[in-house]
C-alpha cells in the first residue's frame, strides 16, 4: 500500500511460530523484557485480562492467534464440534475486555474466515491464515498511519504530547499515535514529547517512555494533571492519542484521561489527533453514550507498585476509559486517510470503502 | 464573627505550647498519626520543604510559630541583633516554597508585629502573640468560609468533586474547600465526594480520604484523569478547590491538576469554586503569568511508594502547581464573602476592607 519507510520496533510484541503464540509480557516492562508462551485459551484470556498484552489492536491480534491455536487443538474433532468449540472460545475472548471493539471485530473475522471449512484441519488452517493476515494488515496499517499522520506537523521540530501507550506494544506493528510520533521524529518534525504517566496503570511512564527510549525520541514524563498547565510553557503544538473504540459520530473511547487532555488542547487551541486503524471504528455504536466503559479493580487506584497509597478504608472508582466527544477531535488518522469533521460521513466512507 | 457551628477536626494539626511547636507529620499519614517536635528553624524549614506540613494557610501559620520560637531563642541577645536574626529566619522560611503567598504574608506579619519592640523579650512576646493571633484568625476564617460556601449547594444532597487536600490538615482550622464540603455534609447538602487522588504526591488519596473518613463523609478516590469522564455519570454538581495564590485578576495558582479539573467543569457546566482565605490573595501579582511555579524533584513523578514505576532512564518534569484562569472560576469564597466576577474589583475590595 505504501512505500514510506518507517522505523521498525527493535522488539517483538506478538510472536507466532510453529510452537504457537507468545507475547512480550507488558506487566513486566520496563524492568524486564520477557516473552511468555500462551499455550491455551485460558492463558490467552488471562494475558488479556491482566494486561500482559494491551492496546486495542494488539489484543485483537492476540485473540485471533489464540483462536487459531484453539482451532488447531480442536482439529481432531468433527468439523461441527470444532466450529462450535471455536465459537465458544470466541465468546470467552470477546468478554475479556468490554470496551475495545477490535477484539470483537478480530474474533468475528476469524469465525467468518472458517465458516465454509469442510473439515476441522481446514478450519484450523483458515483460522491461522486469518490471524496471520490480520497481523500483517496491522503492520501495514501502522505504516500508513505514520506516513499520513507525521506530515500533520508542518513547521519544523516541535513538542507534542501523548497519553497512554500506543506504540509497537499496543499494536504488534509500529503503533498508532506513537507510531506517528516516532515517524515524526525520524522526519525531523518532532523534537520531544510530553508523556502523560497515565494513571492508574502507568502505561505512559512504564511503556511509552520505554518505547521512546528504544527509538531514541527525547521525552519527559508528566503527571496526567500537569498537562493543562504545561501546554503553554512547553510550547506543545499537537496531541496524538489512540482509540479503543470510535463511534459512528466520531466520539472516541480511549484510556481514561484522554478526555481531559482533549479539553486542555481545545482551551489552548492545540490540535488534538486520534490515530487508529479502521478496525477501531464501530458504526454500530451511534455515539459515545452507547459505549460500555470497563470498570477495573479499585486497587489499581488505591495502590501503586504493590504499596497501598490511599488511606485505609478508602474506596475508589476506576473506569478504564473515557469518551472524548467528537467536537474536541481535530482529525482522525486512519490507514485509509486523515478524516476531518463532520465525522459521521467520513467514517462511513472510510469503513464501507474497506476492501479486506 | 459568626455563630455558625461547624464540626471541629478530631485531630490537632499545628500544636503550640510552652514546649514549643509540634506538627502532625503529614508524610506519615494515613498510616500513622504522629506529632513531631519542631525545635528549631532548620527543622521548621525541613518540615515545610518535605511537606510534613503543607497547605498554604498551614505553612503560613507554621512559619509564624517557627519565627516566634526563633524570637524566643534570640531573646538573650540585643533587640537589634534579635530583630536582624528574625529577619534572616524570615527569609529562610519564605524561600522554602516559592508559590504559596500565605507564607510570605505570614512572616511579613510577624516581622511587622515586632517592629517597635523595645527589647528582645518584648520582641519574642510580640512574635508569639502574632503567630497565635494568625492561627486563631485562620480557625475563624475557616468557619466563615464553610458557613458561606455550603449554601452554594442549594438542591438537596449532592455529589461534589475536589482536588488535593484542603481540610484541617491544610490550614490548622477546619480547612478551606474541604471545610465547605464537611460543613455541607453536616447540613445535608453533600451526599458524597469524588476525590482526585492528586498526583504526584497523592494528597487526595492519602490525606483528603483520611480526613473525610474522620468526619464521616462518603467518598470515592479517582485517578485525576478520570474526573472529566465521571462528572456526567456521577452527577457531580460542584467542584470546590483551594488556592496557593490568587492574583489580582482572580487567576488562581493551586495544586497541579486544578486547571484541568476547572476545564472539565466548564465543559460540563458545573460550577467551579475556589475557597481560600484573604491571606491567599496577592494584589501585587497582577495575573497568573507573574506567578512563579515551584518545580519539585522528578522522582516524585517517576516513583511511588518508594518503588520506581517509570522506565529506567526516563525523566520527568514536575510542576507543583498550575494556574487556573479567572474566567473558569464561578466564585471565590473568602471569609469576607463570596466573590463573583469581575474579580479585580471584588478582590481589591475584599483585601483593602481588611481590618486586621
Amino acid at each position: 500500500m505504501s512505500n514510506a519507510r518507517s522505523p521498525q520496533a527493535p522488539y517483538e510484541v506478538i510472536r507466532w511460530s510453529e510452537e504457537g503464540l507468545s507475547l512480550l509480557d507488558q506487566t513486566r516492562l520496563p524492568w524486564s523484557v520477557e516473552h511468555i508462551a500462551v499455550r491455551d485459551l485460558a492463558s490467552a484470556c488471562e494475558a488479556i485480562t491482566t494486561m500482559r498484552v494491551r492496546g486495542a489492536p494488539a489484543i485483537g491480534i492476540t485473540a485471533a492467534y489464540a483462536l487459531a491455536q484453539e482451532a488447531r487443538r480442536l482439529s481432531s474433532q468433527s468439523v461441527d464440534d470444532a466450529r462450535q468449540g471455536l465459537a465458544q472460545a470466541a465468546e470467552r475472548l470477546a468478554a475479556t475486555r468490554p470496551t475495545a471493539v477490535n477484539l470483537r471485530w478480530a474474533v468475528a473475522r476469524v469465525l467468518a474466515a472458517t465458516e465454509h471449512a469442510s473439515d476441522s484441519a481446514v478450519l484450523a488452517h483458515l483460522a491461522t491464515e486469518a490471524a496471520q493476515e490480520m497481523h500483517a494488515e496491522q503492520i501495514e496499517a501502522d505504516r500508513r498511519m505514520a506516513a499520513l499522520g507525521a506530515p500533520l506537523l508542518e513547521d519544523g521540530a516541535q513538542t507534542v504530547i501523548t497519553h497512554c501507550n500506543t506504540g509497537p506494544l499496543a499494536t504488534g506493528g509500529l503503533g498508532t499515535a506513537l507510531g506517528v510520533i516516532i515517524e515524526g521524529h525520524r522526519q525531523g518534525r518532532v523534537r520531544d514529547v510530553l508523556v502523560d504517566e497515565t494513571r492508574p496503570r502507568w502505561q505512559g511512564a512504564r511503556l511509552t517512555s520505554w518505547e521512546l527510549q528504544q527509538h531514541g525520541v527525547p521525552h519527559d514524563v508528566i503527571a496526567d494533571g500537569a498537562a493543562a498547565g504545561l501546554i503553554t510553557p512547553r510550547g506543545v503544538r499537537a496531541a496524538f492519542v489512540g482509540a479503543d473504540r470510535i463511534a459512528a459520530n466520531g466520539d472516541t473511547a480511549n484510556k481514561v484521561g484522554t478526555f481531559g487532555l482533549a479539553l486542555a488542547c481545545r482551551y489552548h487551541g492545540v490540535p488534538f489527533y486520534v490515530v487508529a486503524p479502521r478496525s477501531t471504528v464501530d458504526l454500530a455504536t451511534p455515539s459515545g453514550r452507547a459505549i460500555v466503559i470497563e470498570e477495573r479493580d479499585e486497587d489499581e487506584v488505591l495502590s501503586a507498585g504493590g504499596t497501598r497509597l490511599a488511606a485505609p478504608g478508602a474506596h475508589a472508582v476506576n473506569p478504564a476509559f473515557d469518551v472524548t466527544p467528537a467536537e474536541l477531535i481535530t482529525a482522525i488518522v486512519t490507514e485509509a486517510g486523515v478524516l476531518r469533521p463532520p465525522y459521521a460521513p467520513a467514517l462511513r466512507e472510510a469503513i464501507t470503502g474497506r476492501s479486506g
